[in-house]
C-alpha cells in the first residue's frame, strides 16, 4: 500500500475543471489572468459547470435564474433572525443556513443532473442572500433587494451595503470572485467530494465544504491577514512587527502556498485592485504596509504572497466587515465546489482510504473492578 | 505521483483507534466480539477517546456528564420545532442541528484538547437529545427526560419511545451502538478528518460527517434494507423477490463490504439479537426472511451480510421509525468521528491531494458575441 500523510502528491481523480501546472492556474483551459481581466463571475460559474463560456442568450437566462435565487425565504430568514440574537460567527451561520436549505428542499436527495444544475444555481444565489441578510440583520438594517441590472458581484455589494456600486468596486469584487472560484482539489473541495462520493446530496457536500473552509489553514487566512494589518496600523510599524513575529517563530498569514512554489498567479490581480481601491478611499496605508510585508517575506523567507494576502485590503477598502471575508470566499468557491461535486457524481467511486494501525493489540476486556 | 481513484489501498494516516486486519475489527486492540459481549457503549466511547477502558470512578463521572448533555436547549428546540412543520428528513435535521450547536457555542473555534474533550461529551449527549426530540416533536408527543439510572442506550430508547426498557432491548441496542462506534477510515470519518485538517472545529467536522453518512452508499444502507424487507412482507416471497432483483441487475443492500471480503465480524451479533427480538415481539418473519436472503446471496453471489443487514430488523423490532436508522448510526459513530478528529488535531497535516487535468488546454477568452 502507498502511504501519504496529507495526500501530498497523490492523484485521486481526473478532472476537466481546473488545472495547476507550474505556477499557472487555468479554469477549463483558460488562464486565470485571461478570465480575471475579461470575464464576469457569472460567465466563470457557467464555464466551470458546463465546460464552455456561455453565448449571449445562455448568459442572459443564467443571470436571470441567479438573480431570482438571490432572495431569502421566510423560513431561512426566521432561522437567521434567531441566530443573530446570539451574535454567532458568520461561517457557522453560513454552514447552518446552507444545511437548512437542504431541510427545506423537499426533494433534497441526490437525483439527476438536471435537478442538480437548477439546485446549483439556487445555491449560488442563496450564498449571496444568506451572507447579506445575516449581515444586515445583525446591524439592525433593513434588507436590500437585488437589482436586475446589476451583475452578481454588484448585487452582493449592493445587498450588503445598500449603496450604489462604483465601476472600480464592481471590477475589484468581480475579479476577487473570479480568482477564488476554483482551485483544483483544495481541502474544502476535496471534503465536498469525499462527502458526496457516498451519493449524499449537494447540500451535504456544500455544508461540509463550508465547514472545511472555515479552518484557519484554509479560508480563514484572509481574515487573519486583515487582523494583522489592523494590529500593525501604521506603515512604519510593518517591518518591526514582522521581524518580531519571525523572531517568535509565528506564521505570517497570506504567504506561500503548498502548490505554488514561486508565486500564486492570483495575487497580482488583487494587488493591483488593492492599490487602486485603497487610494480611492484615501487609505493607501493598507496597501503600502502590505507591499512592505510582501517584499520583506519574499526576501527573507523566500515566500511570495498568495491570493489571501491582498484580498484582505481589497475587501476592507470596500467597507466589508472582516468576519465576512471567509464567507465571501465560500460564496465564490461555491461555483467550484458544485462543479467538483457534479464531476464526482458523474464518475463516482466511494472515497475510502486506509489507516495504518499503530496502537496496542491483543487486549482483553476486564471487569471494571479489576482495572 | 500515485494515482488512486477512491483512495483504495492508500494509507493516509497512522491511527491507534481501530484496526481491521483480515476479517477482524478491533477498537484499541480489543476485538469487536469481546466488546459487543461485555462492554457498555459508554465504556467503548471512553476507550476510543482515551485509549483505555475506564475505571469505576472514571466511568461514573463520564456517564454523569453524558447524562447532563442529553437535554435539549431552548434554542435548539425552537429551531427543531420550525423544521418539524416542514416534515424534514431526519438526517438533514440532524446535520443542521449539530451545525446549530456550533452556532450557539460562543467559544466554538478549535482550541485545546481539554475543551474538545468536554465538547465531545456534549456532542455525544446532544446526538441522542436531537434525534429523540425531533422524533417526539413530529409525532406530537411530549418530550421524555432521561433517567439517571439508565445507560446511554437505555436512555435513548426511553427518550424516543417513552417506555421502560426491557433487558433484551437494552442488550440489543447497546450492542448495536458498540458495533457501529468506529470503523477506521470509513467515508464519513475520512470526511470529518479532511474537514478538520484545516483546523476547523469539531462541529464543522461532525456536520460534514453526518452529511457523508447520509449517502446511500454509506449510512443510508440499513434504511434501504428495511425498505426491502417491507416490500417483501412474507417469508416465502423473499427468494422470488431477490431473484428478480438480481435478474434486473439491482443491488441487494446490506451485503458485502469493500474491506471485509469473507464476512463482516459485526453482523453475527446483530443476527443473534434480531432472532431474539423478532421472536419476543412475535414478528419472527423479519428475521426469517433476512436469513433466507443472506443464505441465498452468500451462495449465489459470494457476498456475506454486513453490519447494516441485521440492524434493520433489530431496530424495527424495537419500534424505531425507519428513517431514524441512519441517525442512530450517526449517534453511535459520533464516538469514532470524535476520536478520529482529535487524532487528526494531535498530529495534523492539511489533507490536499491532486487531480489529473484531462480537459481542454490553451483556450482564449472571446467576447460574448463571437462565441
Amino acid at each position: 500500500m502507498t502511504t501519504s500523510k496529507g495526500l501530498e502528491g497523490v492523484i485521486v481523480a481526473e478532472t476537466d475543471i481546473s488545472s495547476i501546472v507550474g505556477d499557472q492556474l487555468t479554469y477549463v483551459g483558460y488562464t486565470i489572468d485571461d478570465l480575471a481581466e475579461n470575464a464576469l463571475f457569472e460567465e466563470v460559474v457557467f464555464l466551470l459547470w458546463h465546460k464552455r463560456l456561455p453565448k449571449q442568450d445562455e448568459l442572459t437566462e443564467f443571470s436571470e435564474k441567479l438573480f431570482s435565487a438571490m432572495t431569502i425565504s421566510d423560513d431561512i430568514f426566521n432561522h437567521l433572525e434567531m441566530m443573530v440574537k446570539n451574535e454567532a460567527t458568520p461561517m457557522d451561520v453560513l454552514r447552518t443556513a446552507v444545511s437548512l436549505l437542504g431541510v427545506y428542499d423537499t426533494q433534497n436527495n441526490y437525483t439527476d443532473e438536471t435537478i442538480n444544475f437548477e439546485r446549483a444555481i439556487y445555491l449560488q444565489g442563496q450564498m449571496a442572500a444568506i451572507i447579506t441578510t445575516y449581515s444586515r440583520l445583525r446591524e439592525n438594517q433593513e434588507l436590500v433587494t437585488p437589482k436586475k441590472t446589476y451583475t452578481y458581484a454588484e448585487n452582493f455589494l449592493h445587498m450588503l451595503n445598500g449603496t450604489d456600486i462604483t465601476p472600480l468596486e464592481s471590477e475589484a469584487f468581480n475579479k476577487a470572485l473570479v480568482l477564488h472560484a476554483d482551485h483544483e482539489l483544495n481541502a474544502s473541495t476535496f471534503t465536498s467530494r469525499v462527502c458526496v462520493a457516498t451519493l449524499s446530496d449537494l447540500y451535504s457536500g456544500m455544508t461540509s465544504a463550508i465547514g472545511a473552509l472555515k479552518g484557519p489553514l484554509h479560508g480563514g487566512a484572509n481574515e487573519q491577514v486583515i487582523n494583522m494589518l489592523m494590529e500593525i496600523q501604521e506603515v512604519d510599524q510593518a517591518i518591526p512587527y514582522i521581524k518580531e513575529k519571525i523572531a517568535n517563530k509565528e506564521k505570517i498569514m497570506g504567504m506561500g502556498h503548498r502548490v505554488y512554489k514561486s508565486g500564486d498567479p492570483r495575487a497580482k490581480h488583487l494587488k493591483d485592485m488593492s492599490k487602486k481601491l485603497t487610494s480611492k478611499v484615501g487609505q493607501e496605508k493598507w496597501y503600502q504596509m502590505s507591499e512592505k510585508i510582501e517584499s520583506y517575506i519574499k526576501e527573507h523567507k523566500g515566500l511570495p504572497a498568495n491570493v489571501d494576502f491582498y484580498s484582505a485590503s481589497v475587501y476592507h477598502s470596500m467597507g466589508i466587515k472582516h468576519d465576512l471575508f471567509t464567507p465571501i470566499f465560500a460564496m465564490s468557491r461555491t461555483s467550484g465546489w458544485v462543479a467538483h461535486m457534479l464531476e464526482q457524481y458523474r464518475n463516482n467511486r466511494l472515497i475510502r482510504p486506509r489507516a495504518e494501525y499503530v496502537g496496542p493489540t491483543d487486549q482483553s476486556y476486564k471487569p471494571i473492578h479489576e482495572r
